[in-house]
């Protein structure tokens, strides 16, 4: 490999310096760039097409299930903000705040949307009249800022990120819990089926909701070097919107009710996510549902093989493209095999298939897994189906990966020293007895960082051990602990 | 007809006071709504279920031809700007600025993007290296904010509105132009195929170009009252932003040559015109292809056949449904026939199915067209070919009105008197010689805010009079003017 082909490729490692490992395949599988200004991020064509990929699956599944998309101004009026700042306790984003239009100053200075929740609440409350217009389902993709003053990671901690934000109001607690549970469910299959990654589900504990929220639901996933992932919340907001901001609605009985609310998001910490679980030190590795190129095809030839193998592979090429497969074909002149298996590994196309005078000949076609590279010969004949079945094997294997880490990193502990060595030792879950009482966290997070990530979604289940591990009172709930992202 | 059904429909005329009927269709077929801060407007499912429809045909286009998506921060720091200004003649956006985040003054302001040329072409530099690089097709879909300070009209004059926003980068004049025209013909077709609007394409004057451009070549659209809308803009940039931000690129001889660059954008604009096109003084009026519903059935029956129409107009959904059709049932209990027939009149829907005990008895469906009511009775055997066809019809009625409008109101004129007076009176285009001086269109600009809307793309082309129609030195080109949006 020569010197120039080694700086095309990634030089830190996943295992020794996770943080610098990540920054490179961002970098260098070109998904993004940094911004000139701190905090901001460039999504390049690749990185956007997985965020595409991932709305377009979400999107599908949240109008099959009655939700409508709408768009609602980027900027909200500092009154708007402050009569949400004074209902509900906790609520003070850090925003961006836009002072000056054109030449002039504003009287009223308008916050860049941190979430919509006070700009959709009075639209909401206006459009809503009887039980006939509920549940009202909303949702927008769109951007938004916070004005957090941390370190820029891609996809992980940016000032500005894109997500989407369901807003969505109900009749009474029963359907806005249905909802709240519907989002979760499909964030989990989000997760699972399209991103293959496994995730936990839970509630947040009572201090670390949503502001107003009465529930704030979550999945995490589980990253490589042991810190947990909030991968997306969906939140029941039971009447404290609905109350601040007048969404009521006459019932059957022409009597008027206070709607119940309900908010869901996912942002594209997502696909930070996603590159964190699956990548390696070849680079970025795709998980074939949401790759935008799912299979990279390779010709390899000399001089007198060069028109057989070329007609064969645009064939092939062919046959995938029709059969709905998101299928390149590399026959630059100007590059070696070797370098292209390289550039397309770096890119984290799932499948190759390497195409030469042997296979030319066998009319068979090689296939290797970018996750393991994993060989083997097929048949050029029914190859749409065979690849069909290849990548949805990738799928598998690096969800069974992710999984298999999963399961070896969820432990229990009984003290205060227990759960410290055991993250300390391991990172990971920690599951224990809790108390309920947040001061309990306190040791556990100023020592190491580590805080309850989730509890069980169940209220009643019996929690895995009778006293709470840091002080001994009996315990409500089993929490997880982990540190996060 | 109730006060309340009245309270529900329009109450301007098209015809007498345009701005306050079109204001009226909006809101009240749900398109959008007013936000509490000038300048702002919150679309509503219904409007944004058009741009989303909008926003599929162009995209599939754009990345069939090669495009990519990205996406770039939505703030610029006022030094790149600053830099687009010193080179750019004429660059002085009115911006929203961000002048503080959290609690903090930031020490360079952030423009809120007008637009995303200055942020963009850095990165372009970075990217592009070598003539293989190129071309290098870029776009966004997001929102902009331009802070001029005119009355708001839902999406034609909003300070934020959405948009596509194409930036391409290319080896030489030839290709860059090659892609400023084949943009404006994918906009060409999004009017006439999709909106069922005929356009005007061509070029604008050079006082009238965007800031930096060799070329801006434009669609405009004829609106009822006689006023063109610029539908689209494709600009062929020169080497202006390659020279100004160092877009370079080695040529197959080893040479650093630099790249020509075009961009090209449509707005949620052309929701407003197609709303302002083809919509009546009943309501809406949606075209059928991008139509959020392009059927509506509704059931017509009495106590004693309610069972029958109801099980009959059930099977008619179903196949509609699974023919890929958007269709609704409207079945609601508490509306009777006519109020459905107003409201789905209102809302827009092209094509309404009335089924009633007759309809059940023959095995048919009476079909009524929105933009002109005729009905006609088909038999319900094959009914999703027969709607596909219907729709099809709808679609060319609504483009040959409209076609019919431009025909009538292109005429000519050959002094400033007969410019005046035929704009004054009839509103529409008016074709004249013109020697070429910006100064020629400021008397028609004074009198009557008329102004040059587009030349003829072909610059050899002959022009209509052998002088101009102001100064009677010789023309060089022919002109249209027009009032506009």
């Amino acid at each position: 490999m020569s010197q120039a082909e080694q700086e095309l490729g990634i030089t830190e490692r996943k295992d020794v310096n996770p943080g610098e490992w990540y920054a490179e395949v961002v970098l260098k599988a070109e998904l993004a760039d940094y911004a000139p200004m701190g905090g901001f991020i460039v999504t390049r064509p690749r990185g956007y097409a997985l965020w595409e990929r991932l709305k377009r699956h979400l999107d599908r599944w949240f109008k099959e299930t009655g939700v409508q998309n709408a768009y609602f101004p980027m900027f909200i009026p500092d009154d708007l903000l402050q009569r949400e700042r004074d209902v509900i306790e906790g609520f003070d984003p850090e925003v961006a705040w836009v002072t000056r239009g054109g030449h002039e100053e504003l009287e009223t200075p308008l916050a860049v949307r941190p979430t919509s929740e006070s700009i959709i609440a009075p639209f909401m409350a206006d459009w809503i009249r009887s039980h006939r217009d509920l549940p009202l389902l909303l949702n927008q993709w769109c951007s938004v800022v916070r004005w957090e003053a941390t370190e820029t990671k891609p996809f992980f901690r940016t000032k500005e990120f894109l997500w989407q934000e369901g807003h969505t109001a109900h009749a009474d607690e029963d359907d806005a819990w249905r909802e709240t549970m519907l989002r979760l469910e499909q964030y989990e299959r989000l997760y699972e089926d399209i991103l293959a990654m496994p995730v936990l589900r839970g509630r947040k504990p009572p201090h670390d909701k949503f502001p107003g929220a009465d529930t704030t639901t979550t999945v995490e996933a589980l990253m490589p070097d042991g810190k947990s992932v909030q991968g997306g919340t969906s939140h029941y907001l039971g009447t404290t919107f609905g109350e601040a901001f007048d969404i009521t609605y006459a019932d059957e009985n022409e009597e008027q009710q206070v709607a119940h609310t309900a908010s869901w998001g996912v942002s594209w910490r997502a696909l930070g996510a996603l590159i964190m679980t699956h990548s390696d030190d070849q680079g970025f590795v795709a998980p074939p549902r949401i790759a935008p190129e799912q299979v990279v095809i390779v010709p390899i030839w000399s001089e007198e093989t060069k028109d057989d193998v070329t007609s064969f592979a645009t064939t092939v090429y062919e046959e995938l493209h029709e059969a709905g497969i998101r299928v390149e074909l590399d026959d630059r002149d100007e590059r070696n095999p070797g370098f292209k298996f390289n550039e397309w590994e770096l890119k984290g196309v799932p499948l190759r298939i390497e195409i030469g005078p042997n296979e030319v000949a066998e009319e068979t076609v090689t296939l290797v897994h970018r996750p393991d590279g994993e060989k083997r010969s097929v048949e050029v004949d029914g190859l749409d189906e065979t690849v069909g079945s290849e990548l949805d094997e990738i799928h598998d294997k690096l969800y069974e990966a992710a999984a298999e880490n999963l399961e070896e990193n969820v432990r229990t502990a009984t003290s205060r020293e227990e759960i410290l060595g055991t993250i300390g030792q391991h990172g990971g879950y920690v599951k224990s007895g809790w108390c309920g009482d947040e001061r309990c966290e306190e040791p556990i997070k100023d020592a190491i960082a580590a805080e309850i990530v989730l509890v069980p979604l169940d209220r009643d289940e019996e929690p895995i051990h009778d006293t709470c591990a840091i002080c001994d009172e009996p315990a409500t709930e089993t929490v997880y602990f982990a540190r996060t992202y």
